[in-house]
């Protein structure tokens, strides 16, 4: 099964980024029965989706795993759902900072991930890494890339499963918090996101 | 410079303790400036603090540094304070569950911590590992040796250092939690154990 | 302006609930611009909407404003959106606890709420009451009337606004959690919900 | 019974305090057992005990209870143990920044407070109002007053009680953070406040 991964740069003032760590690293695995793309993409209203979208088109995969970090969660978040709203509580890279905008003028109000949210939920959590099922990815940038990705390929008719997943913060982060937040360790992300990506790629063959 | 480790067993229905495993793999690991002696302490009310003093007068190290777990915690806890209270909230291992008693009748109130705390929190922190100066180290198991060890060396006139580092949870602990709390990766928690002890055998070289 | 409040009877083992609370009390107060109705609904899966759209029916409301009960939440949350999604953590008061299931099957994943939140979290927050605005409001019950209601009125093509507006525990909820959690007196709910009303109706007479 | 009540005039930015709220209100209020005198305290490293004290020294009550805001705790929190150390992480009211300093040089590490603790816990929760007993009053001007209160009934020998208890921010403090903090109206807080008062005259009437 062919599935590309995406990352996000840093952003918010960080120099590192937990996802795009993830998806550097996961470059030099070798996986039996998944054949890994893997992207970073920039935190920019405008081409954080249009970088997505063209590393699709490119790259025709058959499912779509995107990673994100979300400072000041505990564990792995397998998001359920992506919203048709930007409201920015940080600007992105550029400095764009948008409040009660839509991803989509016109699209629906939110899209639920395509790919099989409970299965690597199990599967995260198998590979003794914490995990949840959540139901918000934010506002921000991963929310919109978690929306476009599912947008698209309703749009285009195809079967290609989308959805998103957000790591904590790294322990070198956390460190730099005034209060203690929680952080998690690059080996342990590293080990959840290939739990799940083996979640996908079994779902993609034996689908229920 | 020679220095005790302790950790504890596990307890409260865990099967692991991060402590345990930091002493265990602390073991394989060659300081030039470290004689290590490690001992694992039972989580029991009467024998937690009579196996550490025994471990004491049998090694006589310089510095005793006692870890423990503090599930919730989000970063590594560097106690500045024991106090003289035994306030279980969760039973020991054999069953003991006690409210409002002193660790030693007729002690003082409290103890500081005779470890460097402030170098060894810069120092875990510089590892890249977060921390924090915490004020309290509960009023279970934890507390009690740190308080015993503290009130052994004052009685003895001992020049031994003592205190204790909270740990937090392991993730393979974390996911077995209803509600997401906090873990931290036994990689980071090793790291940062390392460079606390490089900071109580510096400071023991050249205090202050 | 004719606005129908709701809020749920008590469940998960409490025997109040804020939001039934806060709707008893709503009762004794005259506004010059509103004309209340006020409706406290089962928290039952099947119910809990049926008697919300009989309400609706029965007393043509221009506007509902549906409470419920947040345990752990600090502050007012005003809903944005409801999802398509019921996944219980612990059972309704008849017993059933369902997961992964659509509130409406074949409805559209998620619907935003049609009140003015943004409005209302301002008048809230201006009240001097903490409120915040919500990206998810569970996949319990609170969304499920939530969607619910949005649905029914999307289905009627009604000018009917609807949403919903959660509320931090009560103090004395609050001292019944082994672990202290947030919560808001009943003086304080009461205030930002008269605050939330004054936003709906003015809203109503001059929307944007 | 002759109770000295403390409060604390607002620091860090805010313009209200709860603790000054609270026994300013308290003034108003008839006990037939406890004969009020109140006092509002400056944040100010040196002139806080001197204040405190001098009340003490002018009023000759039989016990003081010392009150002061604890931002981000949600449950008034009993404090049982002040330590001798000042660890400021804002500076006071004329600026001052201190950091691993003793709040009394050659004092004792720490105090128990003199008060009944769990009474005034256990009579705080029956009034409805959400308590925990602590372990820490931190490390700043609430700490350090705790400590001095004691410090000076026992160097005097006096057999006045004494003790802390910390308050919640204000539902008009919580608005103002930019993430949602926990709060708690000044009805509840009063209400506590009252209830602990009761179990301090209580327990100087029938002390264990």
């Amino acid at each position: 099964m062919k599935i590309l991964v995406t990352g996000f740069e840093p952003f918010g003032g960080s120099t590192i980024n937990p996802s795009e760590q993830v998806v550097r690293l996961l470059q030099d695995i070798l996986f039996s029965n998944i054949e890994l793309v893997i992207k970073v993409l920039p935190v920019e209203r405008i081409r954080a989706g249009q970088v997505l979208i063209e590393a699709v088109e490119e790259t025709q995969p058959q499912a779509v795993v995107s990673l994100g970090e979300a400072s000041g969660r505990a564990v792995i978040s397998v998001e359920r759902i992506a919203v048709n709203l930007m409201d920015y509580r940080i600007p992105d890279n550029q400095g764009n900072k948008v409040a009660d905008l839509p991803v989509v003028v016109g699209g629906p109000a939110a899209y639920f991930a395509t790919l099989p949210v409970r299965k690597i939920f199990e599967r995260v959590t198998l590979a003794g890494v914490p995990a949840e099922l959540s139901l918000s990815a934010g506002s921000f940038l991963c929310n919109q890339v978690m929306y476009e990705a599912l947008h698209y390929t309703a749009e285009q008719g195809r079967s290609i499963k989308a959805g998103f997943i957000h790591l904590p913060s790294l322990p070198e982060q956390a460190l730099r918090s005034a209060k203690p937040i929680p952080s998690m360790g690059i080996e342990t992300a590293l080990k959840g996101v290939i739990a799940a990506l083996q979640a996908v790629a079994e779902d993609g063959e034996n689908p229920d």
